[in-house]
């Protein structure tokens, strides 16, 4: 696993992600790394975190799956150019449509082990998917379509005039 | 729009989902309401619920999505059998898959409007589709299958034996 989070190359105006901005104090703060040809976040959930009782709320593992693949996207245009995550020009990522399958209950009390792979990559696309597991098990399968964000909608998205 | 919130007649065992239990101290207590053929649910972001300063965070738009959708599933099959929601015996749905397209960035100041529509209701499974509207724009639209709970795994969700 590389040492350095993708997130913690992103400069500070992209730092405030609910699920991955290092600068939200009150975020989930979700940290993805490479693993060979794959991405990977590892996330403890918290007892407030729950679906019912000892299971996870859908809404978080939709949440770790997108902020693990947009993050993914980034790295993966990153590395296609050979290129370090702080370099300019900046490569920025959203997500223009997420899927999850939820295939058997997530438990809270277990670190859950969230894996991407890119399996398509052009200029201005990125598409990812993903596996949540937990005990070894994987609970949930997602993918992601990550689009480009172009500059003039960097601007606006930051406040910039 | 009815007075009363679907997640009003979920008993005390299924009121602690971090989106919408009215249980969850912590969570987003999100309520859904039938507004005639279709679900409503109004939430109000909170400055931390960024993706970059002033747009939501992809999760956040999907939790809305996904606990507005299961909670109509539930309220869809009680008014199919002609029952009110507190009725013995109980429909509990979980997401089996949910799907969003993310159309626009959705802004953090605005109070969201999420609704629903059920497209395909048989005894086990609910289909939904549904959109996050702001300022009077949609900014995302996703598509919920739910599907009903046997007995055996409530019991296995809420701990009991």
């Amino acid at each position: 696993m590389t040492d350095k989070a993708f997130q913690d190359y992103y400069p500070d105006e992209f730092s405030h992600c609910y699920g991955c901005g290092r600068l939200n104090d009150r975020g989930l703060q979700l940290k993805s790394y490479w693993d060979g040809d794959e991405s990977v976040a590892l996330f403890q959930p918290e007892e407030t975190h729950m679906a019912v009782p000892g299971s996870v709320y859908g809404g978080l593992i939709a949440t770790l799956i997108d902020c693990l693949c947009t993050g993914t996207a980034a790295a993966a245009a990153y590395r296609e150019q050979g290129r370090a995550m702080d370099t300019d020009p900046g490569l920025r990522f959203v997500t223009a449509s997420l899927h999850v399958d939820y295939l058997a209950p997530t438990p809270l009390a277990s670190q859950l082990e969230v894996r991407g792979i890119v399996t398509e990559l052009t200029k201005k696309k990125v598409v990812i998917e993903a596996r949540v597991m937990a005990e070894g098990k994987v609970c949930a399968k997602g993918k992601v379509v990550a689009v480009q964000l172009p500059e003039s909608m960097l601007n606006t998205m930051t406040g910039e005039k």
